[in-house]
């Protein structure tokens, strides 16, 4: 394959589907001083290119959270063959971060602006005992879910509402936010909690989940989350789930 | 619960099922200066009885694997009510290891002379991209292997043999073991093999699967696998699989 083709091969956007173990990350977006996702994908994909690129993610991932479909883009500059991205970053990342899947897409695709929902999944080991092996990707709870009483209250959630009860909003944006999809699903000890929304405030899928298990233990009435949902200047306040729990499932698109 | 009963009450022979996630651990046994799952359960029973307890574990599992049915026992002191200790012990134990059951045993049940066979469980991820999620708890090997080869060389396991080519006799001591089952699983990309030994030499269940990996990639032909266990003096030299992969999931007695 060659690796310098002519000079009329211009430049493309190009999206990748991205894994992490979040674990080892200060999250999604790119900081000084610290380990995060976005900073080690531009390293990749600067060193495979040869010259600074920019990666544009689809969801800015907390400290900790997992994602098994993380959405990204940036410019690949001509001389690069798409075909050799995929394995390259696979080689150049570290172990924590795996490129699923390389596509060439529209010139003028984000994966940000575009992407009309995230979905995400949350994990609860609900049992006496912790699962060793299992730690870094579940919240263990011992006292036993009311999980009927937790699907109640999902239902309030569902719907255009201002979650600043449930996660920070950005200073001068819209708190509001289109839930679209709230599941709670059990089987033998797990409870896992589907969540989708347009897109989320910082921490409100974490504060979802966290305000669901706060009703779950007997800790919160379902009362004070509809409450929560119409006052949330008022709002008592809720569990934040811890972020282990957590990943980011899928982003969706029009197209 | 009374924590002082009468002085009538004996010592008790207790037997634990524990779990273990062995990325940390220089393994199962006790050594100076180093994190064992023995150094840190002895150090849990000991601070719940208040004297120094010495634990015995079924199987002797190396650096880095892991457990989901390691059996240990040890003598609980007749002032420790037997109910407490499943919780006490989850309580005191690091987060990498997990009691999962607490049972009183006959005086003179010992966990590793008892014992008629161990299970280890081997998971191979046998695709192009490694999963991030998992790479803890398995062995990623890109080269697609030749499955129905391996079931061929499993084979060939079976029953008692010398299996000083696969694994490290201790000094004066018998290379034999009897090999009861060799099972070579294959689900979407996933590759698990279960093995089944009324005991395992040092290293033998990695030794083992690293053969049959050998066989899969066809870095070895099945012929090398009759040669080695007829003639271990002589053996080709086969790859031993890495520890994570590895999981200790049961270990049977008679009664």
């Amino acid at each position: 394959m060659s690796l310098t083709p002519g000079p009329e091969v211009a430049s493309r956007n190009v999206r990748l589907i991205v894994h992490y173990d979040g674990s080892g990350f200060a999250g999604f977006q790119i900081q000084p001083r610290a380990r995060t996702v976005q900073g080690e994908l531009e390293r990749a994909v600067s060193a495979l290119t040869g010259s600074r690129v920019r990666i544009i993610g689809a969801g800015r991932t907390d400290a900790g959270v997992h994602a098994r479909g993380q959405v990204v883009n940036f410019r690949l500059p001509g001389a690069v063959p798409i075909g050799r991205v995929q394995d390259a970053l696979n080689r150049g990342l570290p172990p924590d971060i795996a490129v699923l899947d390389v596509a060439e897409a529209p010139p003028e695709f984000h994966a940000r602006f575009d992407a009309i929902s995230r979905i995400y999944e949350y994990t609860i080991l609900n049992c006496d005992v912790r699962d060793v092996l299992q730690s870094r990707y579940v919240w263990h709870i011992r006292s036993k879910l009311d999980v009927p009483l937790m699907r109640q209250a999902s239902e309030l959630f569902l719907g255009t509402h201002d979650f600043s009860a449930f996660g920070v909003a950005e200073k001068g944006r819209s708190p509001l936010r289109d839930l679209m999809t709230l599941e709670v699903r059990s089987d033998n000890g797990r409870v896992c909690i589907v969540c989708q929304a347009n897109a989320f405030l910082q921490h409100m899928a974490r504060g979802t989940v966290g305000a669901l298990v706060d009703v779950g233990t007997g800790r919160k009435r379902v009362d004070s989350i509809a409450a929560a949902l119409e006052r949330p200047t008022e709002s008592e306040e809720f569990t934040i789930a811890p972020p282990m729990g957590l990943c980011l499932t899928r982003v969706e698109y029009l197209s």
